[in-house]
This record gives C-alpha cells, sequence and structure tokens, in this order.
C-alpha cells in the first residue's frame, strides 16, 4: 500500500513550508564571516569572554593537552582530569555542594528533569521556561502542571495537588526572553513545606546576576539547599559551549547512574572546558565585568523607558510585529544586532526587541550601539504594546 | 501538607542508590589525566583523528578566530561561516544534498525526529536503537512501534499499519553495542513502498563503515534518495564534538524553522566545528585510514572467534556479567581499556565486552592491545554467552 497522496513526505514538508512563508514566518540561517565589524547587542556572551585572550588561549591549549574530543561517553572513558577541575570551579562560583558538566545546557535540563522526575511524580513548571525545560518535562512522562509565570500562589496551589507524588518545580532564574528575575526565596520557600524540589535555570543568571555575578540562587542565600538544583550554560556568560547541573551530591552521583542525556552522550570538547573554566578565572578576578554589564543594561533600560532588568537581557515592548522587523532592520542598516521576537514565539503575546548587554564592546562601540538601539525603537514605538497584542496568553 | 515520608526526595534519592549498589550497578567517573598511557580500545576515536596534529591545530585556529564559543544560536548570530563550510564538506563526505549541524549527535537525533514526527505520525524503531533515538521517538509524542532488531519484514508489517499517517522508521547503520549492520537497501525499499521516511543513524558508521570511511549509507548506494535522512556525530571518528542532519534541502529547512533542539541551542563551540572539519579533510586525503581500522578489527575478531563487523565495533559475547566484569577489570591491569555492557543496558541481555579498533595506536601498541584483550576475553569464556542470558530480550 502506498502512502496516500495527501500524507506523503515531500507534500507535507511542502505544505509546512508554505504555511510558514504564508505567515511571514520562515526562517533562514544567515553565516557570520569571522570579520564583520557588526555590534552584536543579540547573542548571549553578555562579559565578551568568548573573545577573551586568556579564554581563547585555554581553549587552544587544551586542544592541544587533550585533543579536539573527549573520545567517548563520560562514564566510559571520557571523563579528563579538566571536566573534574571545571566541575570544582563551577560548584565554587556558585557555592554549590557539587557539579555535573553536560554538553551543551539543552542537555543538563533534559537530565535532571527525566532522571529525577517520572510517570509517578508531577511537575510543576513556570508558562515562560525554555524550550528545553518544556521539553524535559515532556519526555519526563511525569504530570506537567504549568502554572501562570512567576505565580508563587498558583505553584502552590499545584503542588497542594501533589497528593504524595514527589514534586519538582521548574523556573529560570533570569528569563531568556523577557529579562525579569523569578521570585526564587518564595519559591524556595513554598517547595521546601511541600517537600518539592525547585529546579531553578541560571542560563541567563550565572556571570551576569547576583554578586560578583556569581547567580541568583547564591545571592538570595540558596546555594546551600539540599532541594534546590540550578542548570547553567557554560554557552553565555561564560563564552564558551556546554551545560552544568549545580547540586547535592546525591543528586549528581543519581545523574551519573541514570540520566540518559548525559550517560549516552560524548563528553564535552576539551577546548570547551578550557575556555569555561578560563572564563570562570576571569570573572572570580575581575567582579568588575558583571558590574559594566549592568551599568550598560541599566542606563539602555531608563534611555527607552522600559524597567531595569535582573540580568544582561532587555525586553522591549514593540506596538505590532512589523515595527519589531522594522526596528531589527533599521539597526542592522546602522550594523547593531538586536534580536526580535514575534508571536507565536513570544511567551505573552506581545511583539518585543530583546537587547542583551555585553562587556565585549569598548566604550565607543557601546555607546555608538545603544544610541541606535535606543533611536529605532523609538522612532517604531518602543514601549507601546498594541492593545490588540497585550496580554494574548 | 508536608510530603509524606516515603516520597521525599532524600529518602528517594537513598533508596535508589541502596538499589543501585545492592544489584552491583553503581558506576561512578574516572577523571583520565592527560598523560596516562592507558592504551583505549573502549571509547569512538576509531581513526585516532582526536589527537591528529593537523585535527587538533585548526580546533585551536578555530578558537582563536572565532572565540571560545558562537555567542548565540544559530538563528540569532550563532551562524559562522565555518558552520557552512562543515556542513558543505559532511554533505560532500557521504554524497548527501544537505547537511545540518547541531552541538550534539544526541540533538541531532531529538531534532530529526520531534521536528518531522507528531502526535499524527507513526513510528517505527528498531528494539537496538541507540537512547538519543529512543528518546527522541518517545518526545516526537508519535505512536511507537518497537520491532525485533533487524527485522525488515516486522517494519514492513508496521508500516501496513500507519493507516494513513506518516511514517518514518529508526535505524543505526552500523549498531553502537553489537556493531552489526542494519539491512539498509531492504529498509530502504520497504520505507520507499510505504512512502516512508527511513532515519539512519551512522553515528559508528561514518569515518569507518563504506567505501574510504563515507558511510554505509553511500555504499549502499542511498545517498541520494530523498525518503533517507542520516544522522551523525562529530565526536567519534571525526575526533570532536557535534551532531549532523544529512538529507535534503528540505529536510534541512523543516530542521530550521521548526526543530526545537536545534532552536534552542547555541551554536556548536568553533574549535569542535573547526575540528571536526580538519578530520574530513584528513579522511578524504587518507582512506588508508579506515582500512586500518577494518583491518585491525578483522584480524582481532578472528582471534576471539566472533563474526567481523561492519565498523569499528567489536562485541565479544562473555558467559556471565562476573565473567565480562573480570575480564574488564583484568585487561585494565594490563593497561588496555574495554567497554563492558552487562544487562539491563545490553539490548539482548547477554553480557559482553565492546571493544573498538582505533587507527590512533602505532603498531606495536595496537598488537599488544589486542594481545591483551584476546588473553583475558579467552580465559573468561569469551565467545559464549550463558544459556540463562541468550536471548532474555
Amino acid at each position: 500500500m502506498a502512502a496516500s497522496g495527501g500524507s506523503s513526505w515531500p507534500e507535507w514538508l511542502a505544505a509546512q513550508a508554505a504555511e510558514r512563508a504564508a505567515a511571514g514566518l520562515q526562517r533562514s540561517l544567515r553565516p557570520r564571516p569571522a570579520d564583520d565589524d557588526l555590534l552584536d547587542l543579540a547573542g548571549n556572551d553578555y562579559l565578551g569572554l568568548g573573545r577573551h585572550p586568556e579564554v581563547v588561549a585555554a581553549a587552544a591549549a587544551a586542544a592541544r593537552t587533550w585533543g579536539a574530543g573527549a573520545g567517548a561517553s563520560r562514564l566510559v572513558t571520557g571523563t579528563l582530569a579538566l571536566h573534574d577541575e571545571l566541575e570544582t570551579a563551577l560548584a565554587d562560583l556558585t557555592g554549590r555542594p557539587a557539579a555535573l558538566v553536560t554538553s551543551t545546557g539543552y542537555q543538563a535540563n533534559l537530565a535532571v528533569v527525566t532522571a529525577l522526575a517520572g510517570r509517578d511524580a508531577l511537575v510543576v513548571s513556570d508558562a515562560h521556561v525554555h524550550a528545553s525545560l518544556v521539553d524535559a518535562a515532556r519526555l519526563s512522562r511525569a504530570e506537567v502542571a504549568v502554572v501562570p509565570h512567576a505565580d508563587v500562589a498558583a505553584v502552590s496551589a499545584a503542588l497542594a495537588g501533589a497528593d504524595g507524588r514527589r514534586a519538582m518545580v521548574l523556573t529560570e532564574s533570569v528569563f531568556s526572553v523577557l529579562g525579569d528575575a523569578a521570585p526564587l526565596l518564595e519559591l524556595a520557600g513554598v517547595c521546601a513545606s511541600y517537600g518539592a524540589l525547585l529546579v531553578v535555570d541560571e542560563a541567563h543568571g550565572l556571570g551576569v546576576a547576583g554578586t560578583d555575578g556569581r547567580g541568583l540562587v547564591h545571592q538570595e542565600g540558596l546555594a546551600q539547599q539540599e532541594h534546590v538544583v540550578v542548570t547553567a550554560t557554560l554557552s553565555k556568560a561564560l563564552g564558551a559551549q556546554g551545560g552544568a547541573v549545580l547540586g547535592s551530591p546525591a543528586v549528581v552521583e543519581h545523574l551519573v547512574n541514570r540520566a540518559r542525556p548525559f550517560i549516552f552522550d560524548t563528553g564535552l570538547a576539551p577546548a570547551a572546558a578550557g575556555g569555561a573554566l578560563a572564563a570562570i578565572e576571569v570573572l572570580r578576578r575581575e567582579p568588575a565585568l558583571p558590574a559594566l554589564v549592568h551599568d550598560r543594561i541599566t542606563a539602555l533600560a531608563g534611555a527607552l523607558g522600559v524597567e531595569v532588568p535582573a540580568g544582561a537581557v532587555l525586553s522591549v515592548p514593540m506596538p505590532s510585529p512589523q515595527a519589531a522587523l522594522a526596528a531589527q532592520a533599521a539597526a542592522r542598516e546602522e550594523g547593531v544586532l538586536v534580536g526580535c521576537f514575534r508571536p507565536p514565539s513570544v511567551p505573552d503575546g506581545v511583539s518585543r526587541l530583546r537587547v542583551t548587554a555585553t562587556a565585549g564592546l569598548g566604550d565607543a562601540d557601546w555607546a555608538r550601539a545603544a544610541g541606535v538601539v535606543g533611536q529605532v525603537a523609538k522612532e517604531l514605538g518602543a514601549g507601546s504594546p498594541g492593545p490588540g497584542e497585550q496580554g494574548a496568553r
């Protein structure tokens, strides 16, 4: 029996592409040369450490010392002393008892949720968490309760319905798209009272938020709480690639034995591990870096009339998807890259520019970039979401 | 309401650890120094390219030119011209029309299956496929039919029940644990007749199997078949880190727009991309490398009286889990690392040693390593699985 016409793969792929094109949502990759002089206020290299001479030299040295790859999964022969050293440095930076490095932040989230939750568990998830946490919850097969963004009472009500099951709450410390901070202290308190685990993704907090960039979990005094599990990335403020889980030794040991996205994956490449390790050393030595990011994002928020964010991500509401796109294009014309989010890929239905601060630009470049962003955003109506868009979700 | 005692997290973690200990299945990480002189017949750096001078130099150069990380997700500002160049080289190596690079092989499999399958699709999966394909199928929410290993008739019967749905068949080209090859030609034929997609994971095929290491899909003349989608890793024969999808431009475009594990993930680190690109260049220039791996594994298979495998992975059945562990320990005493698989982590319930050939060792080292493996395996009963173990699944 041949497949019926309507469900053939070529027809289905073509129909999907036509649907994207009709909705104006077709996206494509745009390779960048190594030497373009665009000012990047769209990426996540918040501290500029990805191109810091010490970080680059350490990445190159790690490749020479350890090879281009780890060669095997961590439990076979792919755990290098370099991984061990990086895990110690990460635990020390964040004040946490133990750490486990994974090859991506995405897989760190998959590892934590799938190894700890299961059909017999309840996962309570903030509506704005990152795609990797959404996918992790789905893959875990636990019952998932999605609660409104930053709504501690809703989390509490969901946990009250756990009915004796192990329960886990998912949040980010600094949210990826809107840049706001989670009410971590309250969430940790509610979780403690219900015996639930609090999983905090510090992807956009580590390196830029909290005292000296040590993250919001550390700042809130939660680093030694056993019921708090932190995940993080090495690819944003630390300028490299990879992910990490930071928690109790019991949680780390459990993941080593049970987390399929950790066990069945080649260890993180030496250059990424060495680069991240050097980035931590630079960060420990130069607390002026996160301070500079904070100053820059605060000034830009002021110029645009939007709230000062918790980390390095500034969310600028725009009146329409067209205005957001036009502002992004106008900035690019001036050599400045900013992010643009439109429905359906914004958690609250409001089109916006996503602008990130970075310590990687010199003062003159930063001033020029911030000036361009301020001008184009204001010209196109920044700060005033259209009435039809607001609260769409 | 506090959690009931039995379901508290600390108690649950402790109970899980105790269960592992009681079953003798507790595993822990064993960090390796950079300069140990162990001979590694457990890893997947089959061609020895992870430490090849050109590959290492290219990884280091890429870090210097592009930075330690890609700095953003691929669709934002994290697509580098280096990624583009690597994708062209991968497509050229495998003879496929288009390629997309991901940050891990695990995420390449998640990307393909979740973006193409869904609740309205049927996924037919070989019982022996890798954990990442199992997780991918689960995450896709498609109905999943697991069929017996390498059983084309069972695949055909499952596809006959697709009932008009889009259908996808999952296999590896060279299987990760047992080292055997899939019946790719027959599978591709059955898939074509049903209008189904065939997804082939070449993680253990690329670089070692097929003409000049171009993989089994290429060897079987399937590289230009639009209904065949290949996934691969850059972390095994190519010695670096990362994954890839190799398929039609329509499939790649669909993944760029729809695959969450690709979209919401930082681009592959420059050093890994640069290292893999150099590894491809070395492989294209030196077809003697895969030939050497083939010769070595063939000789070792002969010495142990087991079938010659399709790639670089030799599976050596052992009479019991204890015998397998003892053989692994004895080899380690002699400075040789081999893999050891025991139930429940073997697909067929048979305990075994997993021994990989590598062109990365000089002739004398290889001869010594192969001699040690041959001796300890034979002493402990290699080739004769216990009757209680055989066919446990």
